[in-house]
C-alpha cells in the first residue's frame, strides 16, 4: 500500500498539535485515542457537516492537481460551516486510496488540505485511512460551532426579502467546460484550474450572522439555481432573479491575449463549485462584507417557483436549467 | 444509479425526526441544511469518531449480509464512544455505492444501521451519498459527549493496575477463519456470522466512567494484543497477560451436534472485531457491569513490552502475534 497509514496518522497528529493556542484549546485530545475530544465555547451549539469527494465524480486526477483536490475537499466542509454563520473548530479526514495511487499524489493532497486548514486555523483532529478497491475516496467532516439558536438556516426566507450573493460566479464551471476539446486547450484549462483556490466565506458568514442580517443562507456548491431552490423549498417561498445583476466571473478568453471576458450567464446560474454565500435579507447590506463583494441579485416572492427576469421578460427558472415562461403562469 | 440519493436523504430525515424527545433535543436541525445543528449538555466536551468501512477490506458481500454490514459500520463508531466513557448523541453516514450494487443491498444496509441506532437512541442526523467507481464505501461519524475532563483516555494506565476485559473474545475471528474451506462450511459459517450482532458496550463504559474506575480504556477492534499495545504505548508502560484468564468465546464445533467449544487462544488474543472494552484499573471491579461479564486478565507493568504468562512460563507478546520469550529478557 503506497499510503502509509502510520505516516498519515503521524502527520495528522503533528497537525493537531501545531497551530495557535486557540486551536489547541478546542482539541483536547486528537489522533491517538478512540475518539477526538473537542471543547466548544459555552452556550454554543455544534455544527457537523460531512462531504464525500470521489474520484471521477467530484474530481479527475488528469485535470485537478492533488493539492487542489485536497484544498477543495476541505473547502466543501468549511463552506457549509460559513453558510450556517458558524466558526470551524476541527476537521477530520477519512481517506481511501487504491494501491496504484502514488505516494506523491497523497502527499500533494495532504499539502492542499493542510494549507487551507492552516489559513482558517482549523486543526485536523483525526480521521481514518484505508486501501480502496479502486480510485480515491475522501470523506471530510468539519465540526463548527455557533451561539445557541443563532445558526442561519435555509428555512427563514420571507417574501419581500432581497437575495444577495458574495463574490462572482461561474469560473470553475467555465474552466471545466473548456476541458476535453483539445490537448492544448486542456493544458491551458489545467493552468487556469490550478489558479482557482475556492475560498470558503467564513469571515463574511460570521460578519452577517453576528449582525443578524440573513434570514436564510446557503453556500453555492451545486449552482445558483439549484441552491436557491433549496432555500425556496425549505422556506416555502418563491424567488425572482435579475439576470443582469448576477455577478459573473471574468476568465481569460485565450492564453495569448490574456484578455478577460465574463463567463456565460448559464454557467453563473447553473455551474457549481463556486463556494460563495447566497442569502436573503430584509436589511440593508453593505456592498462589501469582510473584504468580499456582496451583490443584490433578486427578491423572494410569495408565489412559489423561481423566475429569471431578463430584457423585460420573465422565464421560469428550474434547478440546473430553465425553460420559457408559460403564458398562464 | 440504483441508490436514490433523494430517497436515502428522505430516509435519514425521517430517522432524524423519529425517536424520543431526548433524541430530538440533541438534534436541533438534521438533514436539509448546510450542516446539522446539535445541542450538547452544558459542561460537556464532544467526542468525534470516524470509521471508514470498505468492501473487500472490512467486509465481503458474499460473507456478510447487508444488515450485518450496516450494523457493524455503526458498531465501530459507537464502540469508540463507549471506550471514552461517553454517550452517543448523533450519527452521520457517508455512503458511496457502485452502479452494480442492487437497491436491495442498500436497503438491507440501512436497516441494519438504523436498527442499531434505534437500540441506542442515536439519531442519524445527516450524511452524504455518492456513486462510487467500484464497490461500497461507508464512512460513519459518531458524535458523543462526556462531562468536561472526564473522557477516559488510553494514556492513563499505571504500573500495578489490573487489566480487565468485558464479555468474551474471538468469535468473529473464529467464524471468519472457517470461511473458504468448502461451500458447505461457508454456508454454515455465514449462518453463524448472521447471529453475530456485536453490541457496543455503551452502558458498561458509562457505568465504569461514572465511578472513575478505569485509568485507561480502549475498545477491542484490532484484537486484544494490538489494542493492549496501544494502551501500553500511550501510557508508556508494559503489560502481563494470563493466558488462562482470557475469556474465550464458545462457538459451535459443527452444525449437527450443536456442541460448543472455546475458540483457539490465538483468535482471542489476535482476532479483531470483538467490540468489547479493555481497561485498566487500580480499583476493585465487580464481575458484572451493566449486565456484561468483566474478567481480570492481567496487570500493567513498569517494564515496557507485553508478556503472556502460560503454563508457568512467559512469552513476549507482540501486537498481532507472539514469539518465544528470549533468555535475556
Amino acid at each position: 500500500m503506497p499510503l502509509s497509514e502510520r505516516k498519515l496518522i503521524e502527520r495528522i497528529r503533528r497537525s493537531a498539535k501545531r497551530g495557535s493556542a486557540d486551536q489547541v484549546a478546542s482539541v483536547v485530545t486528537g489522533v491517538g485515542d478512540d475518539a477526538a475530544v473537542l471543547r466548544i465555547p459555552a452556550r454554543h451549539e455544534i455544527l457537523v457537516t460531512t462531504d464525500f469527494s470521489i474520484e471521477k465524480v467530484h474530481f479527475r486526477r488528469e485535470w485537478h492537481t492533488p493539492e487542489l483536490v485536497g484544498w477543495r475537499c476541505l473547502t466543501r466542509g468549511l463552506s457549509d460551516i460559513a453558510a450556517m454563520g458558524g466558526e470551524p473548530r476541527a476537521a477530520f479526514l477519512s481517506l481511501a486510496v487504491a494501491r496504484d495511487v502514488p505516494q506523491k499524489w497523497v502527499n500533494g493532497f495532504m499539502k492542499g488540505l493542510l494549507n487551507l486548514a492552516a489559513k482558517f486555523n482549523v486543526p485536523l483532529a483525526g480521521g481514518d485511512t484505508a486501501q480502496s478497491a479502486a480510485g480515491i475516496q475522501a470523506d471530510v467532516v468539519v465540526i463548527g460551532s455557533v451561539p445557541k439558536g443563532k445558526a442561519v438556516l435555509r428555512s427563514g426566507a420571507k417574501p419581500g426579502d432581497s437575495i444577495y450573493v458574495t463574490g462572482s460566479l461561474g469560473a470553475p464551471a467555465a474552466i471545466l467546460a473548456n476541458f476535453s476539446k483539445s490537448k492544448r486547450a486542456n493544458r491551458s484549462s489545467a493552468d487556469l484550474l490550478r489558479q482557482l483556490r475556492p475560498m470558503p466565506r467564513i469571515a463574511a458568514g460570521l460578519w452577517l450572522r453576528q449582525r443578524e442580517i440573513p434570514s436564510a443562507m446557503i453556500d453555492l456548491s451545486d449552482g445558483l439555481s439549484t441552491d436557491l431552490n433549496h432555500i425556496c423549498e425549505e422556506s416555502q417561498v418563491g424567488a425572482e432573479l435579475e439576470a443582469q445583476a448576477i455577478p459573473r466571473s471574468q476568465i481569460e478568453r485565450n492564453k495569448v491575449s490574456r484578455e478577460k471576458e465574463p463567463v456565460a450567464l448559464k454557467l453563473a446560474l447553473h455551474g457549481g463549485d463556486d463556494y460563495e454565500l447566497l442569502f436573503t435579507s430584509a436589511a440593508q447590506v453593505p456592498p462589501k462584507v469582510a473584504g468580499v463583494r456582496v451583490t443584490r441579485i433578486g427578491r423572494i416572492t410569495k408565489a412559489r417557483g423561481m423566475r429569471l427576469l431578463q430584457d423585460g421578460s420573465a422565464r421560469r427558472l428550474q434547478p440546473g436549467g430553465w425553460e420559457h415562461f408559460r403564458k398562464n403562469d
